[in-house]
């Protein structure tokens, strides 16, 4: 038998509960034992038909030698951080959803459960239902990861396909979006890329091996989205997304980013549209590889922690080597790392033709738009600078 | 140390030679061992910078105790089948690429590897560098999977495609492809569906328990998908694609079976072009998932095998658990099963309504094409008895 506590019975909690509950033969035929939810960390009452699990104080879990795995699904840094890195410390496995808690302090947690010869895990923590951790770890053994471009929140992504299916404006498809519960009152870890520049900074720490801190990186979110690009995108098979970026630069540092990008119809990042996330990865030997599916909701993120939790309970000590700490002198300026923008200006077609050579215009009307060739932004902005400029989109 | 045999030296052993050697460092962290290729079974020799692995009889290899894993890339059935089965009863893990013998003896050869407390690998043989396999037994340990629908074949895929983008015909676009090397001067296996009803089955006999022989899989290739049904579906934002499909029905059978299926313009299917593979899973927590790369390629393949040696070293006895026998009785009759159908008929418009009241007719010219509500082939087969019928094609 194997006993959980659960810290937090908002939806991830409400779902885990369920489908420990729903699947509790197959999770007996896979580990050999029974797993229970044994105590609910909650604030106060509610009415479920297993109230008598709930309590107060998560002491009382902490000081539980029957508990052998935590399930942090309370949410933001405190108090989870406190209640993980203590059951950690008191030797029992944590499975969690909460993606500000890993970006912030995985490489800490990490290596609490390492030294403890136990688990810290977060495969809900990305991409929700998507097993793109577990596959990372597990199916590139003999690859080396170039680079990784996801649609990491479910959100935005339901934001810009209602802007580029129904040509809504940002301010329009985010009202919908909160009118269907997708978005928040406050919508700001959303569309402005916090949420997905966690999760490419969880991913870029499991595969480049150190920590990148959130506040280190360039975010952009959605909220400048222009309706005209979109529009002017889509004649030429081309769609802004919001990404998170991790790739390994020609003299081998790292550059991340999160921030609306350009994709072309061929391939998946293109064809993931509403609530649903992807995951692109390049590699040396399998090539180009994806990952697709519902990036949150209950039942989905508590597939994802549940399959955690399974990982546990058969693991015999530690699975997953802690990374190292952050090296920033190791990440790339992101304004010297040359890519393709779309650009945007008020100005004449000739003119942008004498400035960029070899861009290729693709719009020419009210405003010109063209794609640059690979550049750095520092000497796009240079070259920019006597055009009246609308928007500037990088292209993947 | 871990040494290994391979057997066979053509696309799939040249790329593994290469990837352990490449990675060898990497695989050595990842394992503590360090992983050698000591013989290369040939039947002739070449002249590569190994020469001196290489080896004339398997009995060598069989009777070497040095050697702890096999690596069959030889392909078909014999002698593949005789060797892999030696091997294993020899007490060697064996991984292998070789969908027709997995499909044609998994059931078995899982047996003897988990008689000997050893492993039989094939995520290979499934979508190539795509860990669907291991995506499927690994990370859906909280879920139900209700149904699979695969693009598992490169080479027809790379075919539609180019008569999707290009107009081409099949006998062009096949052509095409053979002189890609894509296709092979015999084409049969590809374009028949030979090759992807047997990735569908090996599919099936780990999500559904049960082995299903390829022979009783109803196949449909994709030689008499018409141009003029691709351009048709086209206007409607559909796509054929030759899919493996396997499900459960309402009576909990299993409907499996291979043929061309119309996929529209959401979703990953009918993103997945050129030869590219792609996996779409429905389950029941996680919701739609799906898992997309390269199905084929001596890199890609060879990345996928050597996954799976690496998961032989570590692994600690028998990882997966076979499936069982198969269930002919479990098997659902394809034709009593309810499901959506494109078809082109040269009869009028009014004719259709008549007979098909709920249909939705989405093209009226020369011909007439419509798109049935659900119902079961045999069904349609009486209704469309006046027809004249140019053409049905499954809607996924």
């Amino acid at each position: 038998m194997v006993k959980i506590a659960l810290l937090g019975h908002g939806v991830v909690g409400t779902g885990v509960v369920k489908v420990i509950k729903n699947k509790a033969d197959q999770l007996f035929e896979l580990t050999g034992e029974q797993i229970e939810v044994k105590s609910v960390l909650v604030r106060h009452d509610y009415d479920v038909d297993y109230k008598e699990k709930f309590i107060y104080s998560f002491d009382e879990i902490l000081n539980d030698e029957e508990i052998s795995i935590v399930v942090e699904a309370i949410g933001g840094t405190e108090p989870a951080y406190r209640y993980v890195k203590s059951a950690l410390l008191a030797g029992k496995s944590v499975v969690t959803s909460n993606k500000e808690l890993v970006a912030k302090h995985g490489f800490e947690l990490m290596n609490i459960a390492d030294e403890k010869n136990i688990n810290f895990m977060f495969e809900a923590a990305v991409g929700g239902a998507i097993p793109v951790i577990h596959g990372v770890r597990n199916c590139l053994k003999a690859n080396k990861v170039h680079s990784i471009a996801g649609i990491l929140n479910g959100t935005t992504n339901y934001i810009l396909t209602k802007m580029i299916d129904e040509k809504q404006s940002f301010d329009v498809a985010l009202k919908a979006a909160q009118e269907l519960g997708y978005a928040e009152a406050d919508p700001s870890a959303d569309v402005d890329g916090i949420d997905t520049c966690r999760k490419i900074c969880i991913l870029a720490d499991i595969i480049y091996g150190n920590h990148i801190l959130p506040e280190n990186v360039y975010t952009e979110g959605i909220r400048n989205v222009r309706i005209e690009d979109v529009d002017i995108l889509k004649l030429v098979g081309g769609a802004i997304k919001l990404l998170g970026v991790a790739k390994r630069t020609e003299d081998n540092k790292l550059f991340i980013m999160t921030a609306p990008h350009v994709v072309f119809n061929q391939g998946i990042l293109y064809a993931a549209n509403d609530v649903f996330n992807a995951a692109q990865l390049e590699t040396d030997n399998a090539g180009l590889m994806a990952f697709y599916g519902r990036g949150a909701g209950s039942l989905p993120t508590a597939s994802a922690v549940v399959n955690d939790i399974v990982e546990c309970v058969c693991a015999d000590g530690t699975i997953y080597p802690a990374w190292e700490d952050e090296k920033p002198e190791n990440v790339a300026d992101y304004k010297d790392v040359p890519m393709q923008f779309y650009v945007n200006v008020s100005d004449k077609a000739d003119k942008v033709e004498n400035a960029f050579e070899t861009a290729e215009i693709i719009y020419i009307k009210e405003s010109t738009a063209f794609i640059t060739e690979k550049i750095t932004e520092n000497r796009l902005n240079e070259k920019l600078k006597d055009f009246t400029v609308n928007s500037i989109v990088r292209v993947l």
